[in-house]
């Protein structure tokens, strides 16, 4: 039997483990054109809060008793498309279960780094390091000598910018959560400076890590963290807008300062991001990012969980905190 | 005697006229290097709120005691740079008074379009046409087919851009205050639609206005009215932020609803934009203003007020509305 996480209720903010339910299901018959993927990892990320909610957003809400939309990487281990054989290691969009049967289209690619673990298929060699790549480079236009700040330093994302930031010659400075997530910016991830937003005069802290303002801010929270940041961005300045993590949630709308007026002044520009639609720079940057990966100038963390029960909680895990890296679950 | 506009006191929102005083100065004998000007006309622009309040800006506040910042457009009367021969026309920082005695880096340029009226060097052949026509191009990047909102669409810079969107292939639709200035966008500016903010339902009329959403949004106002042309922004949308005129002040700095999540899910651009960083394209740009009022795609209003004594009173009128169309003071 093929074990499945279906979402059985839509929560208001964040999912919690009692919006999920363990189900056993057959393993269906193949059609023509589809593949079967025995999963070795599954993803969990931030952006499934959006997923999940039924409010607007960038893809259509997963449905009540569904199998959880996730990323996945596994091993083709029964073929019906004439293009994928059975043996073959593919990433895609293989949901939150055990086995998955699928068009080719839910792949997104095949994983030919075999050389290094196969759970970097869902980090940094995934969405979350082809996003940091991507967004960093394409809206930040990062040049030598900048100051980029990045919020949720230490995340899967985050720590990807910052040391992306580095290999291009730019000052690179980390906001996280806590004393031991700033350590682990400064020594693993090569910040030149991490900031703990959980201390006290946010601020402060921030004028002195970017004395001359901050070129390049690469956002993925929003809020408060944020508003402490548009006041001290540098003339000129780029804001990558790649998640609202803070946001507990957007019913009602929250408020806060007007950003319009530092935009005009600064004559800055903020821009969001979604991965999604850069598909055809996907591989090249995947390419890009395991050679830094093998030379070992873009490290990562891991947060691996065991076994497929983990899975209902493991989202709200992601919102407490409790991560040290990207999280996935090995199967 | 030189009559000047003298900044006495500095206002908390918009100066009103007990914050300035008429005074009666002799002329200074000119030293080398500098001219002097008989302006001929004086502007009066929104943005001298930001040039008075003493918050950041974008430039140094306008000081007690000293001449009113303004453009001007004149005729030079006496000369001691070999460069600049009594009898040209020339606009430039001048402040609001009769005769200015400056350095020529005052002088922003000389006036070749002596077939048009002078003051439109300080309207759509100024820093008003120049404004709607650079920013639009180089931060909105218009396409033939898509909509355009202005807002403040029949003021100084938003008729101008309304026009040169529609030149551009474009579609226009205004935001205005009240029937008369909608219909001053529909009928002299070529909007293909106006709409009302003063009326109920702006988000309505908006929907109706803009049923494919907003591609290009010309942001002269910010606040209530920005509030409402978030939502509809359309995938890929770029926010011209220009002006904040709806804002009374920013100090304590206004609270609205977040756009982050508005920016990330339209994967939309915001920038902001200032003329002054772009000196280098103001010539080529008056050119192209220029050909466009001959051939009469480009039209104008004007509200010219009679004497240096109405000067005073002139931006807060601006603030109360009661202009249709570019403010200048005749002198």
């Amino acid at each position: 039997m093929n074990r499945q996480i279906i979402l059985t209720s839509r929560p208001t903010g964040v999912a919690q483990a009692n919006n999920f339910e363990i189900r056993h299901a057959d393993d269906p018959i193949l059609a023509d054109g589809q593949i079967r993927v025995a999963n070795r990892f599954l993803s969990v990320e931030p952006a499934m809060r959006g997923w999940i909610a039924d409010a607007g957003n960038y893809s259509a809400p997963v449905g009540i008793g569904e199998v959880m939309r996730s990323l996945a990487v596994g091993e083709i281990v029964e073929s019906r498309h004439p293009d994928y054989a059975v043996g073959t290691i593919v990433t895609g969009w293989f949901g939150w279960q055990e086995r998955s049967a699928v068009e080719v289209s839910a792949v997104v690619r095949r994983v030919t780094e075999i050389d290094l673990p196969l759970s970097l298929a869902l980090g940094v060699l995934g969405i979350n390091g082809v996003t940091a790549h991507l967004a960093l480079t394409m809206i930040g236009d990062p040049q030598p000598g900048e100051t980029v700040l990045v919020s949720t330093a230490a995340g899967a994302v985050g720590s990807a910018v910052g040391q992306i930031a580095t290999i291009l010659g730019c000052r690179a400075v980390g906001i996280a959560g806590g004393p031991t997530k700033t350590g682990q910016c400064r020594t693993m991830f090569g910040y030149a400076d991490a900031v703990d937003y959980k201390a006290p005069d946010l601020g402060g802290a921030l004028d002195r890590a970017c004395p001359t303002g901050i070129d390049i801010y690469f956002d993925n929270t929003a809020g408060a963290i944020s508003d402490t940041v548009y006041p001290r961005l540098a003339l000129g300045a780029r804001v990558v807008i790649c998640g609202t993590a803070s946001i507990p949630s957007w019913d009602p709308w929250p408020q806060g300062p007007r950003i319009e007026r530092y935009l005009l002044l600064k004559r800055a520009r903020a821009q969001g991001f979604v991965i999604f639609d850069h598909q055809d720079r996907y591989a090249a940057s995947v390419a890009q990012l395991a050679t830094w990966v093998r030379s070992g100038e873009l490290r990562y963390a891991e947060d691996i969980l065991e076994g497929i029960e983990e899975c209902p909680d493991a989202l709200a895990g992601l919102y407490r905190g409790e991560n040290q890296g990207k999280r996935v679950i090995r199967l």
